[in-house]
């Protein structure tokens, strides 16, 4: 019996049949730990309790997974752009894996329907498919090591869904954006910091952008850079909702 | 002959032999491409013009050694602490791979010895140091390989220089302990965005820390936060330097 024969009967007996079967899709193998995925999938609404007072959700799988994913990107276009220098690449790096591309991927990949979350109507919130794919990433890297998981990332991920020569010339700088058009469309636009929420490493600053002196949205980031783009993009898509510009 | 003696035959051969013999000392392996290890020490005061116009020095390996070493403190971190949240994680690893950290140790290491700059009087400035040391991770990333270099930080670098425990009760955030320290003493602390230098994804920010309206240091980073961080790192020598207060 070869190995390609175990996996499918281990699979058939699991009684996670359906997630074994749903990564199989997407990545084309038989994951190895399946608690590992499975924690990549748990929301923080539906922690585990450890006896210890510590609370198991994907959120620490995400911060693993997060650096990894950068880490092989960085590798990747490194390689890819022999001749472009260090700020093209962390531009076209953040570009990549910016939480708007991820929110999009896990959708697409359709990573999104098996997060575990307990939340209202079991909505899951944009965000959180983001934080999904990270932590799946950093399962893959905790069950199969780190070459795995880059040829999981460059052929399945970076390969089939993103078309690096456009993201070279695609504009995701939302408050370059919003500010090029208020001096188009001479209507004053600003960024202010209304709030700053948490303390210490979990402070995260709450900014609104005002168009005419009417709040158009509100960010929120770790960085204000992160919530000015944040809030820049909500507002963009009002404005895009209204002018049908684009 | 094995492979132990061949490679201390090449070295000896090499006109790198130095090169050879100092990372040796440092890391205990014999580099495979030594060019990867040239580069990582070429400051860009020191760069190369290829022909078609693009210049060669070690900022395109200190942004992949970036990368490489923030994933692989984040792996340790990840597994050195099995119950601390992911804000814990983030702020742990952000006391290793600060700039300030870097730059100490690859002083400590020697690796600074190494650094191929053409500056006034053959300064090595604080900031190259660190930047060398990025490099160089990359260089041996491209060289050996994710599970090789792991290896070297794991061992080499963070069991050997970092003390975790020690890590985690020390208070590296410079703004918050300036603020602190300003209503302590009633002394009114300001930081202010002074400058914006550079466009696009070069751009920086200058933020100057006012204690009582006077200037007591200029900081200067990719992010707002960054450079406030500078400002007051500086601010604090000052104050420790004056009061004595640690």
């Amino acid at each position: 019996m070869t190995f390609d024969v175990i996996k499918p009967i281990r699979v058939f007996l699991s009684e996670d049949k359906q997630l074994f079967v749903a990564l199989k899709n997407i990545f084309g193998y038989y994951p190895g730990n399946i608690f590992l995925y499975k924690l990549a999938f748990r929301h923080k609404s539906q922690a585990i309790e450890l006896n210890n007072g510590s609370r198991m959700s994907n959120e620490r799988l995400e911060y693993l997974g997060d650096a990894i994913l950068s880490a092989v990107v960085a590798d990747h276009l490194f390689k890819m752009f022999p001749y472009k220098d260090e700020g093209f690449l962390t531009e076209m790096r953040s570009r990549i894996v910016s939480r708007a591309q991820l929110n999009k991927l896990s959708q697409k990949m359709g990573i999104d329907t098996l997060i575990n979350a307990n939340t209202e109507n079991n909505n899951v919130y944009r965000s959180m498919k983001g934080d999904a794919f990270e932590a799946l990433i950093g399962a893959i890297y905790l069950d199969k090591g780190y070459n795995f998981t880059r040829r999981i990332i460059i052929e399945k991920i970076i390969k089939q869904h993103f078309d690096l020569q456009e993201l070279e010339n695609n504009d995701t700088n939302y408050k370059s954006r919003i500010i090029e058009w208020s001096q188009r469309e001479k209507r004053p636009v600003e960024f202010v910091i209304v709030n700053e929420v948490g303390h210490g490493y979990n402070k995260q600053y709450v900014v609104d952008v005002l168009v005419d002196k009417i709040s158009l949205g509100k960010g929120r980031d770790y960085s204000i850079k992160g919530a000015e783009q944040d809030a820049a993009m909500k507002a963009l898509l009002l404005i895009d909702a209204e002018t049908g510009l684009k």
